[in-house]
This record gives structure tokens, sequence and C-alpha cells, in this order.
């Protein structure tokens, strides 16, 4: 860390500064320049407070030289960590993971019609939401413990792991219950209570980006999930709040390069969400890929037009197995791979959606 | 509502719209342009979901035409609303209440020792954080229960109003056991299982705008506080995430007339949290008082170098005494009042400081 | 400066740091951390670039210690900047100057009209577009030469300097010739050539920062402008893009106490371009006093609902008087003034107005 | 467009609004809701100006419902354009065009040498600015016009096209005999008086998104363009500012499905500046080509550690070889082609540098 002094910082102001640091044990190098003095702190400033030093009088600020995230960092794990979901899916080696489903769970026969399509296109982890968080008091809320029950038959039609949200710590044991990977949502990246939760979960995590974090609060909120002992995180870039209104989001397709040069974690890309209209969807998937993603969460919809919610961003069934055929090609030009082969009989499967 | 159309949006599909609209029991006006057809809704829309209408074949986008928020805003209840805290104090009429305090309690002292030099600077309400929501998982978390006895102990002394953060769902009870006003943070303002259980709620809350959160969106929040019963909300601007670096926020003061001119509800300033730096913060605060705020609340500290959180942007005790004289200035110069004389014999309340 | 290395950087990278510091006649000092090296760099540091050492292999980024602005720095000069305008009126010491007038000058009545009516109310210059920067190449682009003509009528009725916009290179010098101020537009803040141009001119510039700029970048442009020769510069915040929809800007007001603590350089602020609609104007106006702006800069007009541009947020003749009103009030409980007392005879003046 | 008037609008204003509408030569429609009323107008409004509407009394704001511009829309073109550059390289067809070369042209022997890269590598236009528009008036301004007779040499070696920055109206003449491909620079984008000067200009016109350009307002510009008479205008995105830090600006990848869904022209992909650090830039290439750019610009430089500016993200020539050898594979994978095979004997070629 680099403590900035002001102009006119004073000798005591200076001399203050250093016994804080050298009182935390750390070495201490104050430099003298004409304008300004800098102070340089060395040793393991983890639990030392950038903040405690901003305040001291005399101070104009402190740079931090070290990521603040030491569990989540690729300094400390320099390999890809790789999670295991039930035993069949691995998400961060050399497949791209592919998972898709509604953004709601709204009946019985939406979600097994879904989840048998998701399996015959190839891909791997069935979403749906039981409990949604809704801007407005007066929205279709999810269908809670119902939903969570329909996914569980889903998942016994088809052998697809499920991903589902947690929205608070009350429901948390309900819904770690039914899920395979538990979903942070964008809205709760740091509500803290939850993270500290799922921290002490036997389930594997996809942390989503807040609207507004940044790529360094995301790996921190990470931290926080890792330091309570679940070290099966995944961070899912789903698009940031800017000033373009021509998209929902702002999908900051970068943080997948970011994150993977600064840290271990596997990285998730949702186009669905980080784009807001199904017809920029098929494009950013295919981009993603490119960049590197090891997975995509993808919302699907059997009928986009009657969703009760997030129908705008929700591929239809029939382009969502177009796309998986796109997403193959792409996969094996950047040397990654979508496994899963597309199902050699649909018209069966189809069969068996409509009977279930 | 407004639908409008893409420009090669068939007759089928604009009928599609037409007929969901009317079975939802709104009146429709299609209007037919040279590229474009549009499609007005007319009636109660508070329960019509614009996303299900995005969701359509042919649709390209909705328009809405009223305010997402019915209990909230000011075409439902004209004047403005009074708050009344513990009796003493009333927020959103013609005085401007000061509330002031630590970012965090961190001793019996520290906070009985601010507590008073609040009230003898003729400020109404002892704010402090008993539990703080960190970034970093190895930062300082609060006192817990110990800070809310502290804060008790405070108000027993001073018999100042408490306002105080609640951050989770499970310690709420016990939290608004201690508290006058409950604070919402900014981190929480979308954590819906907090708004419902504040909403039931005996006690006023203060809301605070998400770091990105839009002002029509701090309303919505408002709204489910409302919505669940409890009508003694005010809301917070506090500073939102822009590009500029200079500030740790960017203090959108114009979010005050913005609010007073489209909801009853009282607005609070945080210019501390708005621009991050003690020596910004009194022209700021003077600035929302001359906005039309309805209360300000602001971070101090006796020894804001030695502060546990926040010291950058805390004002040491004779700068806020200093503040309060300039602000009565400025309140009085738009037609505004900040009662509470500064005590005659401030002498004698710092010897009751020093025994307390 | 602070070159920050990477974790595993090679002792040759940093040597070659070092080097290429000290052949550019700066002084270095290597710390060793456990994990990174930093390299930091004493000395004159305005023409070394950091951009060039960010290139090096090994370097992850480097930190600024100082300001990249020199001239405008406050540490450079340390007492305020007062800009004398025409003789007559002078920015930046104890008077906030406001300045009002239409967007654009649409007939030799308006603004004429319109002039009388800002002296009447005590405001001491006028604003009026000849040539206007239009983002849409359909709308009004601005009488050019014979706006400058009428805005010339205006101030030999009057006697009030002008401000008016300079759009490019080749129209300074007529520009040049009728304005007192000359502004430079938002969008043309990083429009070095023209920035050059006015460094040059024999007039006081008024820059505004650009929807984008940061505060830093805003004053390297005032330093573009300075250090081509000419000193008498002010700048104007005018409200920067965010996500934020409710205002058609959002107005960072703070960035006026943070412009005064880091340059020398009178701020200017203005709320109709910071909010967009004209019943905001009026709460930011007065904010913009309370926090220390030296002068503001106002749409008005005789007729906002007919008004060529920016009627929105055009404030009516009588909205604007009743506002200087205000504005005093709030100036001296700042201790600052207004002065230009409003005639005792508005009456008589409105004649002059007809028959002008 | 739809007009929506406040919620107590009346009978006299909403007739006002219908009147100006008629006297412009629309047809209005009005709708009378509960609470609002809104007005609908129809017909060609390309000369309507929003804001003559959003200015009168009684009006809350309106709504557009087409795009702003025409000439630049897909509505009006429904096939994409392909812009023709010196007869050799078609940018908008089958094949993604890649141009490359250094940020600033600094030296005959730099620029020639990246010459024979770039084409043996298989790119199809040569890339180096010879005016730079810099933030720091202290930082290195370009070559001028010795920077353009050097890019003339290397084109006369290589045969490659050239695109080159132009910043100012009167230089445009010199720089337009020299380039193949005009450059608007981002600050530039709304420099109108530039924009109408390309306009008239017989060189194709690759124009940059300005930094916190919206996708419309970046089309309303190439609109100016194209308006006036240039029809051989490309769009770039190169990344939009926004609070993320940890990339130097934000790349608005989406900003490529979402033009080429909107408008005809060509979409160019710059992710040098979109991200700013070199180490992401070829994850990002490949996404751009998998989103569906057009064209790529990059910047690469034969010494990147000792460029003059934005070494930071400039590509090796070793790198940017190897890059290349990937974009071919992304390009086939969504039925692209990247032309121009990389040399079969680039030993001898490198000789040619040396001798060069």
């Amino acid at each position: 860390m680099i403590v900035i002094m002001k102009p006119n910082a004073t000798a005591a102001e200076i001399g203050a500064v250093i016994r804080r640091a050298e009182s935390l044990g750390v070495t201490t190098h104050p430099i003298y320049g004409d304008n300004r003095t800098v102070v340089a702190l060395v040793g393991d400033l983890t639990r030392v407070s950038r903040e405690s030093f901003n305040a001291m009088d005399g101070v104009n600020t402190t740079v931090r030289i070290q990521e603040p995230y030491k569990l989540a960092s690729r300094t400390t794990r320099p390999e890809n960590s790789v999670i295991d979901v039930g035993g069949a899916v691995r998400i961060g080696g050399p497949e791209v993971v592919v998972m898709a489903g509604p953004c709601s769970v709204e009946s019985r026969d939406q979600i097994v019609e879904t989840a048998i399509a998701v399996k015959e296109a190839g891909a791997k982890v069935l979403r749906g939401g039981a409990y949604k968080p809704r801007t407005s008091p007066y929205s279709f809320q999810g269908l809670g413990l119902k939903g969570l029950e329909y996914l569980a038959e889903a998942r016994a039609v088809t052998g697809l792991p499920i991903i589902t949200e947690v929205v608070t710590v009350e429901t948390l044991p309900m819904v770690a219950e039914y899920a395979d990977i538990l979903q942070i949502g964008a809205r709760n990246m740091q509500n803290y209570g939850l993270l500290h939760a799922v921290g002490k979960a036997q389930r594997p995590v996809m942390l989503k980006r807040g609207i507004s974090g940044t790529i360094e609060e995301l790996l921190m909120c990470a931290e926080y999930i890792v330091s309570n002992g679940n070290y099966n995180v995944m961070v899912c870039e789903r698009g940031i709040r800017t000033y373009e209104t021509s998209t929902r989001n702002t999908f900051d397709l970068s943080a997948v390069p970011v994150i993977k040069h600064t840290s271990h974690l596997p990285v998730v890309a949702d186009p669905s969400h980080g784009t807001g209209y199904r017809e920029y969807v098929p494009a950013m998937a295919k981009a993603a890929v490119a960049a590197g993603a090891d997975a995509l969460i993808l919302e699907i919809h059997p009928d986009p037009d009657n969703a009760l919610s997030d129908g705008r961003q929700s591929l239809s069934l029939t382009d969502f197995r177009k796309l998986m055929a796109d997403l193959r090609r792409v996969a094996e030009a950047v040397d990654r791979v979508i496994d899963g082969e597309p199902s050699a009989e649909p018209v069966a499967q189809e069969e068996t959606a409509q009977v279930a």
C-alpha cells in the first residue's frame, strides 16, 4: 500500500503515519519528493485498513498495490479451479457448459418440457427460478416451494442438475435441498448475510455480478463465500448499468479475460440479462465462448410470448437448438468443446415432453 | 402504457396485443402510422406487466406513462408526509432535521461523547452503526448487540432518538427494540425480504438509495415498505456510482427536487457518503439544505483520524459545530428552520461529556 | 509517480524501469515487497509519460501522485483567480455573478427583450447562442452572424457583456469580435484545436465540462488554454452522463468544492443543463450558490413554450425574477453577494422592452 | 411521437399541443386516460422538434417511436452497405477485414517494418496516427505531415491502404490526400464542423463512438456525414466510459449486433482501446469476430515497450501473427472469412523489413 500525503503535510503527520503502520507490523519506506511525500507499506496487509490511513490528518489518499482478495486470487492458486456438479458436470475445465431454462418456473409442464429440450440440445444444467426478486411489489414473485418441486421433477425426468436462485437466509436450507447449484442474484451480490450462509452450504454457488459491482468487488464477494469454507464458487458476468439504453444492461464481456487473469474461479456469462433482447443473445453467446467463458447461462422458454417474466430476452426452443449448434463450432475454434451430442431422435423426445 | 410494434409487425401480432390487453380489462387505442403501429393502453395498469407485452412477437418495446409506484406517489397524496419520531422530532415539516454521529459505534465513551456534542450543536437525531455491511470479509463488522446497548445509553444521557442500520431479517426484532428509526442501507435497497419485514415493523424507516439505483427504483422500494403497512418511510440520497473518481460517489443532489416533485415522502441527504471527503461535506451539506432536503445525515467523530470506519468523510466535533451554525443561516434563506438552539453553556456540557 | 510491477516481474524488467526513469532525469526508489516490487519516481515529472512506463514488460500499472496540470493547480497559485469581464464584472471574487439568457438567439426582439429582463433582475451577463451544435443534422443550428449582431444590439441597449459559444476555429475571429466571454461547449471540451485557438484569443473563456469528462480532464483542458497564454479561464459544471434518466444529466454539484480545492480558477454552475427541467432549476441554482459557485449560467426565455431549443429547461422571465430574489438570500447566507439591485421601476422598463 | 401530458394538464394545454402538431402537418390522436392524457403524432416527423413539444405548458415529456436517423437506418436500406477501399478491400461483406498498425507513426522504419508485418500476417489495412489528440498539452502530439509521408511510403512498399485520423477541418485536405480511410476519433464524434467536412470528402470514413456516446447518437453522427453526401461510412465500437476501472474503457461489444440490427452501415470493433491492456486484446478480438463485426482495428507495435503512445494496449508483431491465425478459425466458425493468406515465407519478408 502507498500512502500519499497532502502537499502541505507536516513532519508530525508523516511521523504519525509511519508509527501507525509500524504498530501494525508492516515495514515503511517514506519517499520525500519536491511537493509530496509518500509512504510505502510493505508486508502482510490483508488486515490493514486502507480507510484508517485515509482518515489521518495530512493524508490525501492511499493506493493499494495488491488485490484485496486472497483466496480467490490467481496469485494464491495459479491453476484453474474446476467445480464438480453432482458428479456429472465439471465447470472450469475444457468443456464450455451450457445452462439453460426459463427465468421463472411457471408450471410443471413448462419446466419439464423445457428440461427435455435443454437436454436434447446438448446443454448440461437446467436453470429456473422459484423465488424471484422483483422490482415491483405487484409483480409475480415466483412459485416458491412448488417451483422447487417442479424443478426436482424435471431433474428426475432428464437427469439434468439444477441451478436456482436463493434470495434469503431463511429459505436457504430448503433451496439447498433441491438445488445442485445455488445462484446468488445480482441484487444480492453484497448481501453479506446470505454470502456467509452459502459459504457454509454444501453446494456449488454461482455468484452474479451486481448491476453496478466492479470486478474487484465481485471477487471480494466470492472471497466472502470462500473464506467461509465453500470453495466451489463460480462468478457470472450478466451486464452492468451504464448510460446506454439500447440494451437492458451493458454486457461487460471483457470481465471474462480480466477475471480469468486475476482469479482461478470459473467464469459464467449470461448474455440473456447482458443484452435483454432475444435478437442479440445468439451473437453475444458466441462472443462469450470466443472470449473464454467457462459456461453460459441462457434464458429459454417454450412460449416466450407468454412467459411470466423476462420473455423479451428468452429464446424459443427452436432458436436455442440452432444456437447450440453454432456454439459448438465457436467452441472448437477456440480449442474448447461443448459436449453432449444433440439427441439423434428429437421427435421421440418431443413425444415424451407432451406425455410429461 | 404504450406498446410500440416493430416496423414489420403483422396484423395478427397487433391483434394479439389488443386481445391480451383487453383480456386484462384495459381499453386499447391502436394508432397506425406510416412505418409503425403503436397501441395505447388505458385503464388501471398497476398489475399489468410491461414485460409480458415486451415479450410478444412483433413488439419492439413498451413505454410507461404513469409512475409504477402508487402509494408513494404525490399524485395519490398531494400533501407532504411528515414523520413523527418518538414524539419529539418531526421529519418532513418546516424544520430541517440534522441527524449526526459516527459511522460505527466503537465504544461507550465514543458514542456518548459524540451524542452530547450532537445535542449541544442543535442536531436532533443520533446516528451510529452497530451492524456494518463491509466490502471486505476481513474488515471490522460492527459491535452488534453491544453497539445497540451503547446507543441506548447515549439516548438515555441526551434524550436524542437513534437511527441505526438493520442488515438482516433475523436481527430486525433486536434492532427495532433499540432504534427509533430503522436505516436500510444502500446495499440492501433491493433486499426485498428485508423491505417486507420493515414494512411490518412499528418504526419509521430511512431507505437509502442504492449505489446504482434510479430514483424510480428507490421509490418502488419505498412502495414495497408502504404497501406492507408502514407509511413512515423517508428516502435518502447518498451518492451514486459514476465514472468520476474525485469523490467517493457522485452526490446526485437533484434527486431532492425530483423526489419532492413526484412523491410525498420526506427526503434526507447524506453529504458524507455523497462526497466521501470531509473537506467537501460542509459545502454539500449547505447545498442540500438550499435544494430543499427535509433532513441531513452527517458522519462526525470525536477523533476522525482514529475512526474504525469512514474517518476520511467524518467531521470533527469542532467542524460540525461550525457547520451547524452555517446551516442555520442557509435554512433561513430558504424559509426553513433548524431548531434546537445551540447550548448557551457548552463548557458545562463538555464537562458532562468527560464525566460520562 | 509509482510504477507497480507485476507479481512475477524479473530483475531485468525492474532494472529496465529504473534505467528508463533515470535517463529522464528523475530519481528512483525501488521497494521490494513480498509479492510485488514498486518503483517510486521523484523529481519533475511533468513531461514524463505514464503510458511509456505502463507499456514496459513486467509493469502492471502506474499511479500518479501529483495532478497532471500545473498552471491550473492551486498548488501553483494558492489565491483565487478573478476574471475581469469588460471592466464591469469580476468573476471569482465575493460576488456571485449571474449570467442569463436564451439557449439560442432567435430574433432581435427576443434577445433584446430578454436582455432587458436580465438586467432588470440584477443579473450581470447576457447569454445567447448564435452557433449551436445540435445532435440532429435536421435541427435548428442557430442564426450565426445575424445572431451575433442581435447580441451586440442587446448589449448596446443594456450595457450587459455577452457570453456566446464558439464551435469552430474558423468562426473564432468573428465570434471573438462580438463576445465578451467565449464559451466552449461540452461537446468541444476536448477539441484541442479549438482550445489552442482560444488560448491565443484576447477574451475570457468559459470552458464547459464534457458530458463524460472527469474533473481532472476538465482541468487538463483548462491547462491547454492557459498554457497557450490565456489565463482568463473559468470552468463550468453542467451535468454529466450517468444511468439516471429522471434528469437530463446528473448535475455533479460536488465538482464545485472539488475544483475550488484543487484549482484557483473560478467555477460556474449551469443548473439548466444540469437538470434539464425548469421545475428543478430554482432548487439547484440555490444549491449551487450554497455550494460555493462563483457564477451561475441560466437559460431563460420570454416565451419558453415557443423556444426553438431547450425550452423545457428555460425559466420564464417572471420565474427568473423570483429566483434572483431567492438567490440573493442564499448568497448572503454563505457570505457572498449578488449585486445589481433589481430595478425599482420594472414596469417602465417593460415598456422599454416593448418599444425596443 | 407520443406527447405525454402532466396529470393536471388543462384542456387548453392539450389543445395547444394538438394545434401545434397540426400546424406542422402531422395527424394527432389524443387519448384520454384516467390520470393522464397522451397525444400521439403520426406522419413525417423528421423535422418535428421533440424539444419544442417538451417545452410546452402541461407537457411532461415526449417519447420517440422511430429512430431519429433516416439515411443510416436499416428501415431505409435493408441490405448491408459494403464499402470499397481503394479497389482492393471491401468492408461490410463476407470478409472480416483486419486493420492494424501502431497508435502513432513514430519513424519511417517503425511504420514500414510494421506495415510489412501487417501484410505478412494477412491483415488488409494499415493504421497509424499522424495527428494525435492528447489529454495532456505536454504529451507527444504526433508527427503531422511527416507522419503522413511515412504512411505513404509504407503503402508504397506493401500496397496496403491506409487509415489515419483527421482532427481538424483545416488539416482535412492534407490528410485526405494521403489517407484511404479517414478516421474520426472518439473525442470528435460530435464535432459537427468536422462531420460536415468529411461528409463532402471523397474518402471512406470510419467514425468512432464517443467515450460516452450512445449508439443512437453514434448513428446520428453517421447521419450527419451521410446527409452531406458521403455514403461510405463505417462506425466503430471502441469502449465507453463506465465506473469499471479494471479495463481502460468498457468494451460494449453488444453494440455490434445492435447496430447490425438497426443500421446497414458496416461495424468495426477496436478491442485495443476497448480494453486498454494487451493481455485482454486477443480474447476480445475473437469475441468481436464471433459477435459479427465486419472489421477489427488493432494496435500493434514492433517494440511495444518503447511505443510513444498506447504501448500498454499494443500487441507485439509476434503476438499479432498468432492472433491472426486464431481469428481465422473463429471467422470460419461464424461463416465469415479472413482472407489474405499469411505469407509462406515470413523469414524472407523479415529480411525485407530489415532492409527497409
